[in-house]
């Protein structure tokens, strides 16, 4: 196995994840065998997990915040998910997330015990508004919008959804587990600056160019977490809020170096150029007569035949498609003009 | 934050994690950018995890193993009581843990929803399988046995709980986090080839020397982990069965990279080190009056006073304490005599 070698990045055309930083890089290695679980014994990655956390504040919206660098988004939307559940009183309790929610709400709901109510999206595939509310009851314990979707890259009308929360009294969920690292350089209302929202999911380790795992979990108020609190009797900090108990130090310190490195110029300037690369590609692929969803943020989709997309899987090419079938590109950063033109290259010669 | 330094060693002698083997951390390093949670994008690490369960089931008597590498032991512990939960059919369901069991069973009840029945141990910190026996009714879905306790190092007697389990039909789990990679040397009875257990969680990232995140979960056979499918809607894989969603690549070839180096030869080394280490220390503390409750793996628990544990706590040492108040020593492979030394003097020097 010593020898084995990772994929190269040139061929990774669907992922959300990405090369880090350099700094994140040389982060994560200096402080592989650190363990913030323990801030007693290590209280150093303890001290910087702070800080990632304040910084995370200023990318959201909030002066004074809350949280913990969790494994990834999916453990983000869980614990969000089980605060809610904590802090209600229902029976029978249930949960309204957009059909264009990521798998881990549902994941969220199975393990917890939670119903999980899926609600329609609109012709843009943002979620209807009208129709989450038709889906609230007296058992209904949150509702969640997304700010950043993983098929279309669409942000639901999150002050919409945060209103129709807090006139039922509900929790109000944002995952920005991709978005929240472009949403800064967009003219989009999704943030706790903008909307009454409780809890937001943002990983540095997508478009935050930390490495994994480093995803985020912010709530308005430390005592959101308090729902969370498992004693730890052996540990000297005597509680754990987290999903895990041992966790990653070197995530953490990737995710602070790629923060000061990149907030805010070096992010903003990413955005740009994946917006610009996303809109050629539309355009690439609209000229060869593929349907394409218009992209919102820097992810294209596009309709493509079986054995079309087959052929490019056989040639190396690491790509995905959408539920519906369509081919799904995530101009990551580590996406360039230069290797989509080879792959349009490619699509060219297979069809 | 570039500039920050993580702990020395030198002075962590309470944590179950330690410095990686080198083989491990340029193994880390190499995968840092994959995330075998998306194995269609991720091949390489993919194929490397499923080696990784090999070689786990290797170590613990299991020919054709199950399983993945989880975010670690907690993971891993939520996971099967996860599997239990969705394969009984019982209205309320409780799992049946000893005492010395870690937190995270706690956890991962909170989590799911099931009852917690703590269960005590005997005189000499093992499990008390008559009073198991007691608690278990029509509604109990899971036992647990510890193979090699966080707090004193015991190992319960495992193959009378797994026949209470069957008697029972129930599932039984066995946690072997940090004990599984030192049981292989010992004439203990623990593993899936002594005893009828469902499912195991061992870390590599403990004494397995790999680097965080880079725990395991193994079951005995592979229909166990359909209770844990959640459906991938743009992954091409389909399915996930792992509680994050992007996962280490990272841990996971480390793991691999560790076990290739230490597996068995390298870590018999390690466990006899330790051990005659452990016995040494417990000499030594007995000698200067402390109660120490005797090693049975290498963790040493010795009665200790507020103040003087503190004083040890100002003069630098990362040191933790039981639920009990007596000072735990873990005799990690960073831990050697000549440390022990330098905290002896301090300890004398203190009280």
């Amino acid at each position: 196995m010593v020898d084995a070698v990772p994929q190269s990045f040139e061929y990774v055309l669907s992922s959300m994840c990405t090369e880090p930083h350099p700094d994140a890089r040389i982060a994560a290695n200096r402080f592989l065998a650190t363990n913030p679980g323990d801030p007693a014994s290590y209280p150093e990655i303890a001290t910087i997990e702070s800080e990632v956390v304040d910084r995370l504040g200023d990318i959201v919206g909030l002066p004074e915040p809350s949280g913990y660098v969790t494994s990834g988004g999916t453990e983000a939307n869980i614990q969000a998910v089980r605060i809610a559940r904590n802090r209600a009183d229902v029976d029978d309790p249930n949960v309204v997330i957009p059909e264009n929610g990521h798998f881990s709400f549902r994941k969220a709901a199975e393990l917890l015990g939670v119903e999980f109510r899926p609600s329609p999206v609109d012709d843009d595939h943002r979620a209807a508004v009208d129709a989450m509310a038709d889906r609230i009851d007296e058992q209904t314990i949150l509702v969640a919008g997304v700010a950043g979707s993983t098929e279309y890259g669409r942000v639901d009308p999150i002050p919409a959804i945060a209103a129709l929360a807090d006139e039922h009294d509900l929790h109000c969920h944002v995952d920005a587990a991709w978005g929240g690292f472009l949403l800064p350089f967009t003219d989009e209302d999704w943030h706790f600056g903008h909307a009454a929202i409780d809890s937001m999911t943002i990983d540095p380790h997508k478009f935050g160019r930390a490495a994994i795992p480093a995803g985020g979990l912010l709530v308005r108020t430390a005592s959101q977490l308090d729902a969370l609190l498992i004693e730890t009797p052996y540990l000297e900090s005597g509680h754990q809020i987290t999903l895990g108990g041992t966790r990653s130090g070197a995530g953490v310190a990737s995710a602070a170096a790629a923060l000061a490195a990149l907030w805010p110029t070096g992010y903003e300037d990413q955005y740009r150029t994946a917006d610009q690369l996303a809109r050629w590609l539309a355009d690439q692929l609209r000229d060869r007569g593929h349907r394409v969803v218009d992209p919102h943020l820097p992810i294209v989709a596009a309709s493509i035949e079986d054995d079309t997309f087959a052929a490019l899987r056989d040639r190396g090419w690491r790509i995905a498609r959408t539920a519906r079938g369509e081919l799904r590109i995530v101009c990551m950063p580590h996406v360039t003009r230069a290797r989509l033109a080879a792959f349009l290259a490619d699509l060219d010669a297979v069809q």
